[in-house]
């Protein structure tokens, strides 16, 4: 008992230290100018693609490891960084140096009768804790939009990536460094070792605000269960396209294989088909035909089964299942109605769409579904920081708690009242 | 055993059944129209003074059991109602129903360069728990601004005010009868068994999205200790003014008293004030002297103690204490830097002010002090939603994920994105 005790106690150590010096990272951060934050990123953009070789090496020992795991190969290719890859982790620091800064931006301001003037202003929320698994990129794009939003990032890689990890953060530091910010603004995890997620998913006593886990539905689930301060994530994204009866199906067709099949690995990605039976013509038949020419394939109910001998039977199971492959699910409806409701029992509160020429039945979804993200022809796969212009996203969140949708630097800050007076005293 | 097992099977199952109600009545609150809840606002206001002498009858027993019971006078003042007091509950109905409806107010709006309309939306945020103590009013309060936001609510008020309570949650489903909309859209708990509390702080599987705790410190304890579902709270409100070298004292000795002895037991009074060490001219000895005159105990350090005979001896522990009496601390600080350091030491981040000519001090203070309000020349007695313009407050909120600050109807939604398009697919 002795060695894992004394294991545990030097990773209990080691995380109330990172906790402690992020918190006063993160008071330095809430007062840095918006300038300072840009030099930091820019210089560590600067010694991201000086460090190109450093980063390379780094990354093939995580790449042997992996292959030399039997890793499969979509695992090793998450993983995987070449030079084009290491220059568009620099310019993601760029981009985010670029975006306006959030923090004292006045979200209202307003004067009472007494004289008094209000302004609700924005300020960072302190310190992000970042869980994540293979992708070392996140090491970068999370820890910069911490940092553009004034807070302190601690960042829990996976251990599968760590040796790309550190290498990467190292260009944080060396960006920290020149801009006068403390080094602690972007503290990476030193070790593999679960405890220290454990004690992250506890706050490290008061000095993490917040967790986001990027990852598989394993890692975020545990977040979502043992974590005792705030999480921003999505479990899954079961995503819906709706296609209406008043449905243009030369916008229909195209828009349902782009939603299922642009990529189909995203948590933006169309998960079921549901089509209105009301329908006058054919409008089950083109869309189904599509996604199985294109090769997805689909699980139907009967209606859909009769459309095309390549459609398989659905099963009650494939209704509310992420596929994240290129497999479907499709359902005929009773109408908007009948579509809302299989949404308000399968889905998941992430991003669902219709498609319609009538402008009360658009409504009538958009205020209804009860998601994140409700869209009117336009593909689920729009689900994402970026083509909404927050110019990146740390995740996407379907709580309603705080952020939800894609959440970007603006989601990362709280606010303050401030509040000027010429002597007010408030009356008995 | 038998007995306790069996009473917590049943108070499990109730409140698993409210949990239940609550959702389905939020579904049907979140596209109620602002004439529907108005309608049930003002049928219940019109309710609770038609309703007065039941409601009078009720508060009696009350007030019976609570004097049987040896509480103190300052309780059973919270708890007794009278005519002008339910009056008083009724005016309150009116000004929320009188409010602007928060629900599809566009927070923000843009458009992408490939024509897709973004809209950020305010929705509700789903069900609003409520534990509260002795105040019998809040059950129509917190019920209506619940409402308001299109929240369905769960009420659990203390058992001491639990008939008032009853008398009063009657009124509010008979508005909500009148008005059509669910009688589920504000339950009172009808037990005050313990266990109700518990698993109300467990979320009632899922239904619960947010706690408020309006009460004492020992209940706001044990629901930010227990609660798995956000809390929306203030544990302490450790009040700071203070008071620098560039002062106006025609303004300083005014507000000083102003904001600590208006009303002792709110928790934006001053609990500590702070004086300028650097202040040419006595800037200390008026205020203390001003406070002392007015009846309040002061403890300060050395130099203040040097002011007048009648201030004793602060301990170490006066500072950071919550006195919610007529007791300060004061103490003699460096500036305004020597301020800041001492509210982000001993501070609870809800309410601090500073007295200044000064505007670039004051802007330090106010962009470094690290609260949800901060005050240049007024009062910390205006830390309240009322005084904010927010038209009352289900509480005040020094976390600062959500809502910060006064809680108001705005701070009990959420929000969603409606994007609308035209066929836009995602590019590869």
């Amino acid at each position: 008992m002795n060695k894992p005790e004394r294991i545990e106690n030097e990773t209990a150590e080691l995380m109330h230290g990172i906790g402690q010096a992020a918190k006063a990272a993160s008071h330095r951060l809430a007062i840095a100018t918006p300038e300072e934050k840009n030099a930091a990123l820019l210089a560590a953009a600067k010694a991201l693609r000086a460090a190109t070789p450093k980063i390379l090496a780094a990354n093939a020992r995580d790449i042997e490891a992996a292959k030399a795991a039997g890793r499969p190969a979509a695992f090793v290719d998450r993983l995987l960084l070449d030079e084009k890859r290491i220059n568009g982790i620099a310019v993601g620091l760029e981009d985010i140096a670029a975006l306006p800064d959030p923090v004292g931006t006045v979200l209202a301001e307003w004067t009472r009768p007494n004289g008094l003037k209000f302004q609700r202003v924005r300020v960072p929320l302190g310190t992000i804790g970042i869980i994540y698994e293979s992708r070392p990129n996140v090491t970068a794009d999370a820890g910069a939009l911490a940092l553009k939003a004034g807070n302190a990032a601690i960042l829990r890689g996976g251990s599968e990536s760590h040796h790309s990890s550190v290498a990467i953060h190292a260009c944080l530091v060396e960006g920290l460094r020149e801009a006068g910010l403390p080094e602690a603004a972007i503290q990476l995890v030193p070790t593999t070792d679960r405890e220290a997620v454990g004690a992250m998913l506890r706050g490290l006593n008061g000095s993490i605000d917040v967790i986001v886990p990027r990852g598989g539905k394993g890692l975020v689930q545990r977040v979502q269960e043992e974590a005792r301060v705030p999480v921003f994530a999505h479990l899954e994204g079961i995503c819906h396209t709706y296609v209406d009866q008043g449905a243009d199906m030369k916008i229909a067709v195209p828009l349902v294989v782009n939603a299922k099949m642009r990529r189909t690995g995203i948590c933006g990605a169309t998960e079921c088909l549901l089509v209105d039976k009301n329908a006058r013509g054919d409008v089950l038949s083109p869309l189904v035909k599509a996604l199985l020419d294109d090769g997805c394939e689909v699980r139907g109910d009967e209606a859909t089964q009769k459309v095309d001998p390549r459609v398989k039977a659905a099963q009650p199971d494939d209704y509310g299942k992420e596929f994240l492959d290129a497999v479907i699910a499709v359902k005929t409806v009773d109408g908007v109605d009948g579509a809302i409701e299989h949404i308000a029992r399968y889905g998941s509160q992430h991003t669902d769409a219709i498609i319609t020429e009538c402008e009360a039945t658009a409504e009538r979804f958009l205020n209804r579904v009860d998601s994140a993200i409700v869209l009117v022809n336009a593909s689920t796969q729009f689900a994402d920081g970026g083509e909404f212009g927050f110019g990146g996203e740390i995740g996407i969140a379907t709580g309603k708690m705080h952020a939800r949708g894609p959440v970007g630097v603006e989601q990362l800050t709280s606010f303050k009242y401030k509040v000027r007076g010429t002597g007010q005293t408030r009356p008995k």
